[in-house]
């Protein structure tokens, strides 16, 4: 039988100029799949660069992570746009990163879309298939990392794209399936062992259980980790030992690599 | 014997967002070279979107505009970047360009540094280097355009890129090869019959003559036009019906196309 | 008995760096009230500075047209932000607006949001309060122009600023006040007549008559007009001489002017 | 007699959307003088105001700290612009900076001008001059902060303006005056004795030994410190110590505080 494998995500390249965000060296040894920022809500050409090439060299997957152009709020500010305006931005940014890829010899692999965007290709079917059809015009064989049963998943699997549903180890699931809002004090989980605990049930198909009380089954074929957070490493370094102790391959399924 | 021929640019794909600039549709019918701007300078993800479709529908070739990332400026504005910055902003806009190229199913043939960074690179040696590295990493198939003579075309040549030489048929020539600087009355030729001779006398090989009164040899591959200025259309069509009744083909010499 | 009178304002200032919009010498004599952007969706400070000085030169009111960080959307995209960030970027650009003004001698009279924010303003109490504090807190004396009886309108008066209720000559309304939107056809009103004859009827108290044939009224204290469509001169004209047969002034009410 | 007095200040407020940077919180004690980034360089409205509100509690003096429109270069790298862009790039910052200041019941100080534009000023006596002159037409009573004996300085004087003549006590000059270029070794002073023994003797007028063993009398109005670097605030407290205990007092000659 199959090995149950999950790939763990993590944002990176994040620096922008003079200002730097994220332990990216520190964090690059426990994730194998990287979403390097394009310029637009953060990152820029040196860090992009530099991002590529540590990816490469630590053997991780590398992402494109395009965002709205709104470097001011980090593109966490939802933005009026429309479809087209969806598959232009990823479309460039996709390039700008492809061109530090390439010139650095390595390969892309896929592509996640970041906050308010990544919010917005969730629920909104026209983002979605707009940020789609721009990863299937580069590339057909790219795959796009979205939010599990979303819409972005949804606008993949239409174009034949492959889609990596993502899952939140740290954060709680409402019985809808939506993450609990962030104002909600349990929205986030704290405890490093829990969190552990989820990631290993969601990887193993056994679901979460919700806010609710109930369980959901959440389909999770990368989890995404957050490297700028304190505790990120420590946290980091649990998640990897939890699922390796339960026999779960760390991989993006589907990758060739 | 092989028939004199000589390339028509333009820089093309200067509106951003709201804003509009230049008559890209109207000046495509008299040009074999399209440079168009990636984002930083000028441009945007939709207009460069538009851009590379109009020059394909045009059958012109498509080339990136890469330029210093000062919007305020237009990139006109000196700015001290060092060989390594050159490099990076180059490969960024090159890649994303190349991105909307890929997508429409277009090619890049060119690559050609814009304003400030055009004088930049043909002025500084280590500049020039920074950017030819750039496009030979992208492709080695590309081809630079640059200042007749000067650092950039001697980087593109080391690196075993095809440069080609670009030559001014309005702007008046120093007897040391640079281009008179534009707070002399005479800097820009306005005449528009004295600018096609000018034109002519350079796809020939005869020289130009210079301020100075002596008769320069400046190697003209490509003939820059401008888009957004009154009188524009009418320059290009006479400076394109000068050119045939010379029997001088328009095209770009070492091109594929 | 006191004349009627209504203000008739226009936003200008919208160039930025090589990049020119709207025809603000032109459009000067006909608006007692100018509304300059800042340099968050268009202007910059050399624009800003020349603005300023043209509307000195023909006597017209100055504002401060506020509005969201977003050149690329030219301020048009909606953007969350909450009302301490509206609170911040209104204050951020009347300052620098109010730098221009003051050292050229003028005086700042209002201040009216632009595109996106204007929108978010009329609906939504909480960004319409932060404006108006900011407002407020530079200067209790400026006017706050917003859409009429809107929740900007009302955030002004709570705090006891001077609103303006601004209305749109060439725009149809609907029954409960909105404007109709712009995806409809009949939303614009294209016949200089008829939108001057909407004009007049505000001015006087008349009221306008909906798309859905209902009359409603308009606390008509401003009248925007647009400087950069086709046609905008002859019907700013048109509008003007609309307004004086009818016996009404054109001036700002309330206003020390 | 009067007693010896130097001000110490610092450049603060250079956070930027989600990216911090600097310690002004713990940097804000040991200071008397505050330069504050107004978004073109660093800084947003939101850190503008925090850092206004922060230097009022601890009674700092509050200047603009106005830079090149390069975020991505953090207004350090040399751009071309004339003395009208400097004219009107200070006076925008220093009325964006304003209105917080004004809106938080502050008064604003004085004026340091940042990064590139500082040396710019120092060495340009026409960018001195649009500089200067911005500061006068804003507010005459103004301090401006330039590099002793700039041209900044004199551009200052002939206006009438109140000038800061600044000291580096970290760093190593040379026998003309300028600071050691940053690219030789010894250019910067890391030891915190060796420094503070430096600002006391500038302080005193005693003139710093420089590089090439000389006496240069250097006027010290003010002492710049770096919030953003290890070691900061060791230094900070060090400095303020060895001044105090020379018996020179820690404030702005010439100020009304």
């Amino acid at each position: 039988m199959a090995a149950i494998t999950v790939d763990v995500n993590c944002d990176l390249g994040e620096s922008f100029g003079a200002y730097r965000m994220g332990m990216d060296a520190e964090i690059m040894p426990y994730i194998t799949s990287a979403n390097i920022a394009c310029g637009f809500h953060a990152g820029d050409p040196a860090v992009m660069r530099a991002t590529v090439r540590l990816a490469m060299r630590h053997g991780v997957g590398i992402g494109a992570h395009p965002g709205l152009q709104d470097l001011a709020g980090f593109g966490r500010r939802a933005m009026r746009i429309d479809a087209k305006e969806a598959y232009e931005l990823t479309l460039y940014q996709i390039g700008a990163l492809g061109a530090f890829v390439k010139s650095e010899g390595g390969a892309m692999r896929h592509v996640k879309p970041h906050g308010a965007l990544y919010n917005m290709a969730a629920a909104d079917a026209a983002i979605a298939e707009g940020i789609a059809e721009a990863v299937y015009r580069i590339d057909p064989e790219l795959m796009l990392f979205g939010l599990a049963g979303s819409e972005l998943i949804r606008a993949a699997e239409r174009l034949g794209l492959r889609a990596a549903n993502e899952a939140f180890a740290d954060r709680r699931y409402e019985a809808d399936g939506s993450l609990t809002p962030r104002h909600l004090a349990v929205a986030v989980i704290h405890d490093a062992g829990e969190a552990c605990a989820q990631a290993v049930g969601m990887a193993r198909g056994g679901g979460v259980v919700t806010r609710q009380g109930t369980v959901l089954a959440v389909q999770a074929d990368t989890i995404c980790i957050h490297g700028d957070t304190p505790g990120a490493l420590e946290y980091a370094t649990a998640l990897r030992a939890a699922l390796e102790s339960a026999g779960i391959g760390i991989a993006l399924a589907g990758s060739d690599e």
